[in-house]
């Protein structure tokens, strides 16, 4: 049996840890809920619990070589502290590395915690095992309640100095745009998550110009992103609409990370990234139009809405046999796993 | 005497050659116009009869080391092309690293030409010997027609997957702003570049909104960006005004590139950084108002105006002794040697 490590995945809602074998095969996942009503040190009581369960069962078969906890939120890695975690209350200053470890008692010099933030660890997990495993740059993005980010370079997140590389969901788009939680105004975050789609789908609901989203609403006035998807591959207008808005902010937010950084793949997660086929044509579109790298490192053959599948593969196997590299933009292949697959990753690599 | 190479900066009206030695020291630097009127094989000529002259000279003394060239252009560094170049009209698709090895008969696998582009090498530069040298890792925006932009990563120019990576100038900062030669609209170089300081001012007289700067104008109406940054520093509120906006673009634009990359050091060169106290207040402001990051990372006794000089040597110090690394913006410190020093650097690199 191989040698294995713990990735966790600590989210406002779900608590998921899992034991991740050296070679990246997912061994046993648990999810729980993060009940944050019963305290900070309760969500890490049960995550240590869980820990120790896996840790104690893979033991007997193989080393455990350590764990990797994925945070929503401005990581220290120096110190191991949160320095901002709006999603997670009470964590914010918290020297969670230090507490987990006091509970884990690992020997000294063996296995070791490392903590992260969620975002880059995502993008590691599907550099390591997803949609950018044959590449060792690259950039994902995760779309949820915010956006998520991080950078792989040689195949390790490329930190920055404190660790705060990636935070693309802070990018300014929108000068005089919308205010953000971060004290900016027009982040892409405010414009590009899955949380902006439904924003944008209230917002068209109350200016009456959404009727039809306003019926799909009614009566508990609620429409998801998945709902307002579904709306719009059945042919809404205003639906679909809103998620080609969408494609635009996603792609203006690419096309400064193409100019900046110049990577093989960029990898888009999260739940709404699903919905590719209703925001990838104004995606691909902006992208084009606005970054001169992008237009010239375009896979030839891609047109936006069949940008994945089988050409999408032939995009990848073009771009390493030829030498002529392409910027390749594709979903996330892990879903939500990536974030595991990356935290246990992070584990094995800080060895 | 110490071996030494040879850096050129190709550039649209002047082409510097200097011989620098592997530790850093300027040798020699031939400066002559670029004559682009007379065809790119004039330019060449000229540019290798100088290297020629200057290899000559130095190898009698010690090993010569190879070439580098930086050139204002995308350059498609696998095949040693120029894929766009703008300012230097004929030059497109030119297979100049050829061109030049052919010119300059190397023996094989001795001494070796390198093309870049002249941001990159500017970066490699500041990084190797200027502002930057006492951090492995930092970014250069480089503030003329254009911007010019390089990320340094290890020591080493980051190229990203073509040697496209830091084109910062293309950055979109107006999503429905002016149109950009690039064929985007709103790109940062529309907005932070020493042109758009000028072409601001135009614009100011233009509207009747600045009758001091259309009498510092009349009768030749001309007016640069340095007789602006002299109005702006006597008080003129005009130029006061264009400095301050042409600053707060420039801080829209450090905010995404701190929140992406979160490195140790941004520096700001071209001849218009000079103007730093003109446009250094408010690029500061905008920075902690937009960027997270930089918000959690800016040195604490940092306020703007006065962020140069004592204070600027007194955070890098601190940066280094407290382990609690700050993100320094400062001014470059070897005006345009600095694309010498680079372009001479990255021929020793590439060995």
């Amino acid at each position: 049996m191989p040698d294995f490590s713990i990735g966790v995945d600590l989210g406002g809602t779900n608590l998921r840890i899992a034991a991740v074998s050296d070679e990246g095969q997912l061994l046993e996942k648990i999810t729980l809920g993060t009940n944050l009503a019963l305290g900070r040190n309760h969500v890490i009581d049960e995550m240590c619990d869980a820990m120790q369960r896996l840790s104690g069962k893979y033991k007997e078969t193989g080393d455990f070589l350590g764990a990797g906890i994925g945070f929503p939120g401005l990581i220290d890695i120096a110190t191991g502290r949160l320095r901002k975690a709006v999603n997670l209350p009470g964590f914010e200053g918290y020297a969670v590395r230090e507490e987990i470890e006091r509970r884990m008692k690992f020997p000294k010099n063996d296995a070791r915690v490392v903590i992260e933030n969620d975002g880059r660890v995502a993008a590691l997990g599907e550099q390591w095992r997803g949609a950018a495993r044959n590449f060792s740059n690259a950039a994902m993005l995760t779309l949820g309640t915010g956006i998520g980010g991080g950078i792989v370079l040689g195949g390790k997140i490329w930190h920055g100095m404190n660790g705060m590389a990636g935070e693309f969901g802070h990018v300014t788009l929108e000068p005089e745009g919308r205010p953000c939680g971060c004290g900016n105004r027009g982040c892409a975050e405010q414009y590009a998550s899955a949380s902006a789609i439904v924003r944008m789908a209230q917002e068209a609901i109350a200016r009456g110009e959404a009727p039809t989203l306003a019926r799909a609403a009614a009566p508990a006035n609620e429409l998801g992103a998945e709902a307002l998807y579904k709306l719009a591959i059945q042919g809404d207008e205003q639906a679909g609409r809103i998620f080609r808005n969408f494609g635009r902010y996603l792609g203006l937010l690419l096309a400064s990370l193409v100019n900046i950084l110049n990577l093989e793949m960029f990898v888009i997660g999260g739940g709404v990234s699903s919905a590719w086929d209703a925001y990838a044509p104004s995606m691909f579109e902006e992208l084009r139009e606005r970054s001169v790298v992008y237009a010239a490192t375009a896979p030839p053959d891609f047109s936006g809405s069949d940008a994945f599948g089988k050409k999408e593969e032939g995009a990848v196997a073009q771009a390493k046999n030829r030498n002529e590299r392409k910027t390749i933009i594709t979903r996330a292949l892990l879903g939500s796993d990536a974030g595991l697959y990356g935290a246990a990753r992070v584990a094995v690599l800080a060895r």
